[in-house]
């Protein structure tokens, strides 16, 4: 059925349509997954070796192979606040491109963060909270996922502790003060108040930090402290499986268009709001023969998927964390400062990985100006202000609707705008005035460290 | 009819819900309202002295009596962006305040500012470029107003530039950013491209500049140029008139929701977020023999409604603006820097001051650290940052909510959160640690400035 009205702009769902269940992927997947190694012994990693990290209930998830997992309602009715988020016709963007191609895209940025974080926030905090834990520590870059987890921390009651990167903490300290006023708290990472934190410091007193720090700062916190567990904000199983309420709730939507998407796009850093979205679509390619077109974008500077190997690689810089088979340029490899900070990451999640590798998804890499240059345009035409990581998904949504406008034909494209640039302003800045700086690829530097993988036994 | 579900927490409108007219109370009141005034010759005003600064469509709408008035296709598809905006009902907030009060919130920060600003922005917009306005001036504070113009400016196709009062702009840059991200062209004022900006720096090269000066120098701007028309965020007829789809909305979501608000809180500054949550409901009060009560909420540092007289009074510090019957603090009475700078004004709607001398709307000023401490409760009950002004009705709303408790009554209580604070986190900090100011009712400086209002002659 397509929309009585030709103009429809939004395509919103009452709360009674918000998924009562997750998809998990793994269900559906031609080949299994690989399964994670210990980062110590390089062997086998099993439910105990996680057990100080996690709840159970998020070990049993990361593992389980069910197609459907429900959501509690105590979740649910967190989810009321924001979702079901909107879905747009791009109506304007359509006109300034002048191309025949229809433009849809699902917007997150509604949420209470401002990104599609808080999706597996909620759910992560909710059974930290029923399994008795009271404290939850995690690391931040630039912010989004701290303050995901610092109001989902404000919600069910537990104390949350953001380890924030020493560089971002100085620079952003409007995210610092979001989590602050959720009640978080929030240290610089490298801190005094961890045996890593002051190992760094004594070596390096003026550490900018790195994510790789500020994750093994925060798993020695929970790992040390019996009232305290990890949370992570992306690449992990079910944390992608948190994030399935996105795509279930646009193909609804999309249903209300009386549209297809040909082509489903996001960007990509650890992969959970590319997961989120596209994860429900691939499951209709795999199950009932559908042929959506499914495009990751990840930026020039850190691209995993286009440039990468396929192999077992340690999830963090410190080694600490555990082992995944994914598309990496080496744990120990520090991405250049793009202000996508959301897509700074030397790895990628397992299952985007696994898609990738076996063909059912398809990786394209980006430049950090051409990313800021269709993120203008789109708030020029749509209102709203992207978040840098997004604008890599809006280049490639772009990209392919002039390619429509080549082809003559009016293909449907639906992207991810996983996050508004609220807190980002000082990117725009750079861009506006020319001095944004665009990195290429630097082979060297991930020859050197892809190098350094880990060897592991055969078998 | 009340919700099917009793833990419903939003309650949104398809697009074709967005109200089709705008309401305007002047055919409704119970004494009409008083002319406005010529600064100049003290005299009678009529269309042609505006003629200059805005089109004829919004001259017309500013001295309507008409009930309803046809909100233009554009202007509706435009709206489509992000109307019907949300009511939520705060589930969470009465739960942290143990009151058997129902408390409900519409949230206008959806919207592409992030505030309800662009209600009038898009409307103004559109009215000058059918004109044949090829560029709009305006000036900003800190910067909810200019982002708003420069958003409709962007859809339209107008240019638009803006005078930000220099001490925002070089201490709020990202309001300043958004606008340029927008297109806009955005100046520090006192500036050198008006005959007045530039008067101001020869006797004071290190001005802050003020809302005062930054009106003079749009109004000379838009003035002084034949392309060229002034646009102004609150305070005139047609302004709030713009903003009564907020209202119109509320109550088709009210209906939703199956309750009838007893109480209706808004903050006031110029009026018009509080006008257009309100005026359709006072509608009904004046024909349907409805008993709403309202409750416009302003700072103890700029208590126009509370402790200012109702007279005639310049609507701006340099004598520019029209002469207009309000409650007024005096025109050269300049507010201390709170950080809820959109109510820092020193008068008040005609429209709304009229409502107020008349017994229909109740008043009450608040503590800047009071506002802030609700807004920080509420933040950690339902997820949304709110800004500093709209702090003020969550002060009265959770009063109003602790007031039934005493009671021991389910009062149905509704506010505006009539935006987001993403742009005021530096103003969190403050209070969250300890440093944010609250300012007593400066009576002798107001009273001086009462003296030096105009001497109108009789008749």
């Amino acid at each position: 059925m397509a929309p009585s009205d030709p103009r429809q702009t939004k395509f919103v769902l009452d709360e009674s349509r918000i998924p009562r269940s997750w998809y998990n992927i793994a269900a559906d997947l031609p080949v299994p997954p690989s399964p994670y190694l210990h980062p110590g012994t390089l062997g086998p990693l099993g439910p105990d070796d996680l057990a100080p990290l996690f709840p159970m209930a998020l070990i049993g998830q990361e593992v389980s192979a069910d197609r459907e997992i429900e959501i509690p309602e105590p979740v649910r009715d967190a989810y009321r606040l924001f979702r079901p988020s909107p879905l747009y016709r791009a109506h304007r963007l359509e006109r300034v491109l002048d191309t025949p191609a229809h433009i849809y895209y699902k917007y997150e940025g509604v949420s209470p963060a401002g990104s599609h974080k808080p999706n597996t926030a909620l759910a992560q905090a909710f059974y930290n909270k029923e399994q008795g834990v009271r404290r939850l520590a995690t690391e931040t870059g630039a912010g989004q996922w701290g303050s995901a987890l610092a109001f989902a921390g404000a919600y069910f009651g537990l104390e949350v502790k953001v380890y924030m990167v020493r560089a971002s903490y100085d620079q952003k300290p409007y995210r610092r003060i979001l989590m602050e006023t959720y009640g978080a708290e929030v240290v610089a990472s490298p801190s005094t108040e961890t045996n890593y934190g002051r190992q760094v410091l004594s070596e390096s007193p003026d550490s900018p930090g790195s994510l790789g720090i500020a994750i093994s700062e925060a798993v020695e916190d929970a790992a040390g402290r019996e009232d305290t567990k990890y949370s992570l904000g992306s690449v992990l199983n079910h944390v992608l499986l948190h994030q399935t309420v996105i795509g279930q709730e646009a193909m609804e939507q999309m249903g209300m268009a009386g549209e297809s998407p040909d082509i489903i796009i996001g960007c990509t850093g650890g992969g959970s709001n590319f997961a989120g979205l596209t994860f429900p679509f691939l499951g209709r390619n795999f199950r009932e023969g559908a042929s959506h077109r499914i495009i990751a974008v990840e930026p020039e500077a850190a691209p995993s998927l286009t440039r990468g190997v396929y192999a077992y690689d340690f999830g963090d810089t410190a080694k600490m964390a555990p082992i995944a088979k994914m598309h990496t340029l080496g744990h120990d490899f520090v991405p250049e400062p793009i202000h996508a900070g959301g897509l700074r990451y030397h790895g990628m999640s397992p299952l985007v990985s696994l898609l990738k590798e076996h063909g059912h998804i398809e990786a394209r890499s980006v430049h950090q100006r051409s990313t800021f240059e269709a993120g203008v345009q789109f708030a020029r035409a749509e209102g709203i202000l992207p978040a840098p990581e997004p604008t890599h998904a809006i280049r490639v949504a772009v990209d392919e609707a002039l390619a429509a406008r080549e082809a003559g034909e009016a293909r449907v494209i639906l992207f991810n705008l996983c996050g508004h640039g609220h807190f980002d302003l000082s990117a725009y800045e750079r861009f506006l005035t020319g001095q944004l700086e665009d990195y290429e690829y630097p082979r060297e530097k991930v020859e050197a460290a892809l190098e350094r993988l880990p060897a592991i036994p055969a078998g």
